[in-house]
């Protein structure tokens, strides 16, 4: 199973991100544990702390990069796409099977939404901040991003919720 | 001045369309009267009837379309990306000094958070419902939507308010 | 109808572009008169040329340009692809009806082979020089580009000639 | 190293591909010897042959698949690009350090233009047929596909002369 996991791209030793680095140390974990692949943009903040948190636990990551970018240093398969930063997160959501959101910024909200246009399940990890957080006081009955109801939109409070409605959507998905 | 509009797509017969369809044309009318070029999404729904009003005003239509897709009628230049829904979304926004948005489900919000990311200025229709109504409802500081603060988003009250405000935007980019 | 007009790239006072300005003219200018739109990569060289006889000859261009490009100064339309030089000519090619080609180096044999891949009929300028002149060595029974014989290519002598054979593809197309 | 594999897509079973099955088989087992990872199209025709043998060889291979398309059963990591068959191919190629081609009709010769202007060295199948031979036909100075001379083009005779070119350019990368 591929699983997305997007969120606050930037520095890693600055607050927001700083304080999330434990969150994302057990994301990675159990993505490695349950060997699953990690499926990112490749670049800093998040991406990075759970893309080493997989390769620190044996696990594989592939990361959709913009334009011409190389990616952080935690990268098996670092897919340079040529498309700039919105357009490039279209193809990543492309190929997971579930996303799960930490934190983030616009970039972040485009991708929560694009994942549900493309009817993928999405996991707002709560309380970790930003469009994640915030994306939860529209939601129309508490789970639809639109009135087509195309997927259900989760907020996920602990590694073990996460784990456990993982494995749920792996083996529906088998 | 490029003028992007966005929207429900849909039926133009039925709800929440159907209603919607005489701001449409004053929309496309004062767009028409203005010079402005109207670029769009080239399909049906709001697309269709503010391209119709850009048309029957005397005005010019641009419509970046999906895939193949050939377009409605009233397209000076449709224009194929071969992208889908969401891909040619951000190619549309790349191309428009300002976004005018009308209702709109869950394209019509990757469209919003889109132009925002690309720092162009958005002017949401009040009540015309959907995305443009509800984004309202999470903006930071009452007009942003990151804590980047890109760019404002505006809720504009009539079509008087609207032609004034595209005027201003116009007066400052020339 | 609308005309893609592809070659050399580069510094229009400069040879080989230099020398192939009159060629260049003559076919903007028969591109306007015929009220055809010139649909082109929007930035220097051949692209520029025949876009400046267009406008003199109160015709249209559109251009689609790579990343965020802004293009040369003679376009009524500058559409920016946000993709790089080769994949915004495949941009181009679909919004086509013919193809004709001056020159060129390797983005034009690009946009020659995508052509017939889109199966869009192309037309050679005869001694125009490079990929132009250069990929009549290798046509099979010479005009077709592979086995699958999606579409003629064929070689033009003169201007005449050319404005001959796009008015009969106008007809066609009708 | 990542190394690209193009050329004829159709039929396994049939000629022209059926005779190429062997020549596949080599070159996959190669691949996966070195410890290079297979890059390719992700369909049938030299695609799927070539990644069986890289796969039955217990190599590795990312496959850049058109559209919303699934992939042949032998890709460890199918790349659902959203382009069409000829703009995926673009970024494909940003994916790859070297491209091997065998036989193939037109859009192997765009991939083929394409890595040139990529920089991208390629290295011809001598006599595969199709583009492959067809392109050393029009070599300036026997190697460029172009003035700019951007890098080189070469004919290969042999499987191990194959593998002693691609082991070159590997130590060169590094």
């Amino acid at each position: 199973m591929n699983v997305g996991v997007i969120g606050y791209s930037g520095n890693i030793f600055k607050d927001p991100i700083k304080s999330l680095a434990s969150l994302c140390y057990d994301v990675g974990r159990i993505i490695a544990e349950n060997n699953w692949i990690l499926v990112n943009g490749g670049r800093d903040g998040i991406m990075q702390l759970v893309s080493k948190a997989v390769k620190n636990n044996g696990g594989h990551v592939i990361g959709f990069l913009p334009w011409e970018q190389e990616g952080n240093g935690y990268l098996d398969f670092p897919i340079k796409t040529g498309l700039d930063l919105n357009m490039r997160s279209f193809v990543l959501l492309k190929n997971v099977d579930v996303v799960v959101s930490i934190g983030g910024e616009i970039g972040t909200a485009i991708e929560i939404l694009g994942a549900y246009s493309y009817k993928k399940p999405i996991l707002l990890m709560k309380n970790s901040g930003g469009w994640t957080d915030r994306i939860t006081e529209v939601l129309i009955e508490g789970k639809f991003l639109d009135n087509r109801k195309l997927v259900e939109v989760k907020q996920v409070s602990s590694i073990d919720e996460l784990e456990r409605i993982l494995k749920g959507i792996e083996e529906v998905n088998n």
